[in-house]
């Protein structure tokens, strides 16, 4: 299958991410319909034209005319819905996700799916503080990256058409992992990150601080407001590789913590001078 | 001693923050001279109007003439300079500086200072990941802290014209902190996010990540990129007061590792809670 302004894309899970999705295609000219439980939401996102029509149901004919459906729910709830309703999809639908963990949802969701379906997997790298359909916007995708996630399952037109998606939302960077890569690499640049600030936030009282915080602690905890039910859920579904990254990180920084109250000055600088110059790298 | 338009001011040490409160000073018609060992620092102050006179001498009559004495130089250099050429300051003149811990440095100088002179201590938490009077910028102090960290030696009038300064360059937020309680503070809100940033550039090979990195990990990793020499000084003349608030955060840090490995998600959701509520002040 080819993405196409023909095909009818289904998004089931109409809140920030979901929202976004939908906005982008519908904005570039695709058939968006939505499922959502929350009528506010459908009832927002019709009136913004963000999708052209949806439902707070199990729709039938919604899904059954679906030859796209992206899901953009929580992973338990994802793995439930297919359960439950792929009995619906059309003879060859693809599905896509836009799940932030993947090793321990992709082989399940295809181990159970229909033999004439197939799913591949994304993680779209974006997001904001906020949440819901109502705070929608498609320009967070902008400066992002967008990751396939393909197993040795996938066909290769599969992983070309959620190559599209990426690039028709019009993703800064577009790239390729297999799921065990993923959550490793995720694990360390946002798990981690997310684990840092929340303890930042919670290991002394801080209120206090306000005044005077600058600019690096606000930096480093800006993350720190965090959606908790869905944060401890990706936390617990890549348990494993975020336990490795926070041992990697524990290990380093207490070797830090002697380096100080040994006052070994010379090999603090080298960290410091090794920091400097992976960090430069960034910001080419 | 008020501040006023008619005080010679001397600048000692013409880097990123002393270039950028002579700029600050001299734009608000104040008489500024500065010395600096670095003969093109003080040719570009003089040239772009920075500063009125400069010397890279320990030039006796600029010395002997000036009112108000900043001290912008590292911690080791600004003790020895005082020892060496304090005969030389003028009658009653007081003494300021930018040094970012102050436990190890104020009792110090005010004991070692002749009677008639005084030290009122200041800290500007400002900065840029760039040096030299050629980055001077008086606009870094806007959005910026300035805390005026005083003993039970100084004077009234000496913290009101330390204020004062503070005030001159447009700082937003002006408090006032004793040594111990102000490098507690700066060993939480600015040290141990260094020592953070630094750890998570050096515990993994990061370099090929830079395809993946998004907002969160730039964002706890921009001050990663850090000038080794002048931080390892920091952090060893503040070595205790930074190795107890890297114990606290380890202490957290290993407390969340816990939590996910029994897969307590209530307690994990807890802290997240609370990260969130005590962040959402920071942006009030």
């Amino acid at each position: 299958m080819k993405l196409d302004k023909n095909l009818n894309i289904l998004i089931v899970g109409l809140g920030l991410i979901g929202g976004s999705y939908a906005m982008g295609l519908h904005k570039n000219g695709y058939k968006v319909s939505a499922i959502d439980v929350n009528e506010s939401s459908i009832k927002y996102a019709v009136e913004n034209k963000i999708i052209d029509n949806g439902s707070t149901e199990i729709d039938e004919s919604l899904i059954s005319s679906a030859d796209l459906i992206v899901f953009a729910l929580y992973p338990h709830v994802f793995l439930e819905w297919i359960k439950n309703n792929q009995h619906l999809f059309k003879k060859g639908a693809v599905i896509t996700d836009v799940t932030g963990v993947k090793s321990c949802i992709v082989y399940e969701i295809q181990s159970i799916l229909r033999e004439d379906l197939e799913f591949i997997s994304a993680h779209p790298m974006a997001g904001k503080e906020v949440y819901g359909v109502e705070n929608a916007d498609d320009a967070i995708f902008k400066e992002a990256n967008y990751i396939v996630v393909p197993t040795d399952a996938n066909t290769f037109s599969a992983i070309e058409m959620c190559k599209g998606i990426g690039e028709t939302l019009g993703f800064a960077r577009i790239s390729s992992l297999p799921p065990k890569a993923h959550d490793e690499m995720i694990g360390f640049v946002s798990q981690l990150t997310h684990c840092i600030a929340i303890c930042l936030m919670t290991c002394s009282k801080s209120e206090h601080l306000v005044d005077y915080t600058g600019d690096s602690f606000r930096d480093l905890t800006r993350i720190a407001r965090i959606n908790e039910n869905m944060w401890s859920e990706l936390f617990m579904l890549n348990k494993d590789a975020l336990l490795t990254q926070m041992e990697t990180f524990m290990t380093e920084f207490n070797g830090f913590y002697e380096l100080l109250k040994n006052e070994d000055a010379d090999k603090m600088k080298e960290k410091m001078i090794q920091s400097t110059a992976r960090r430069a790298l960034f910001d080419k």
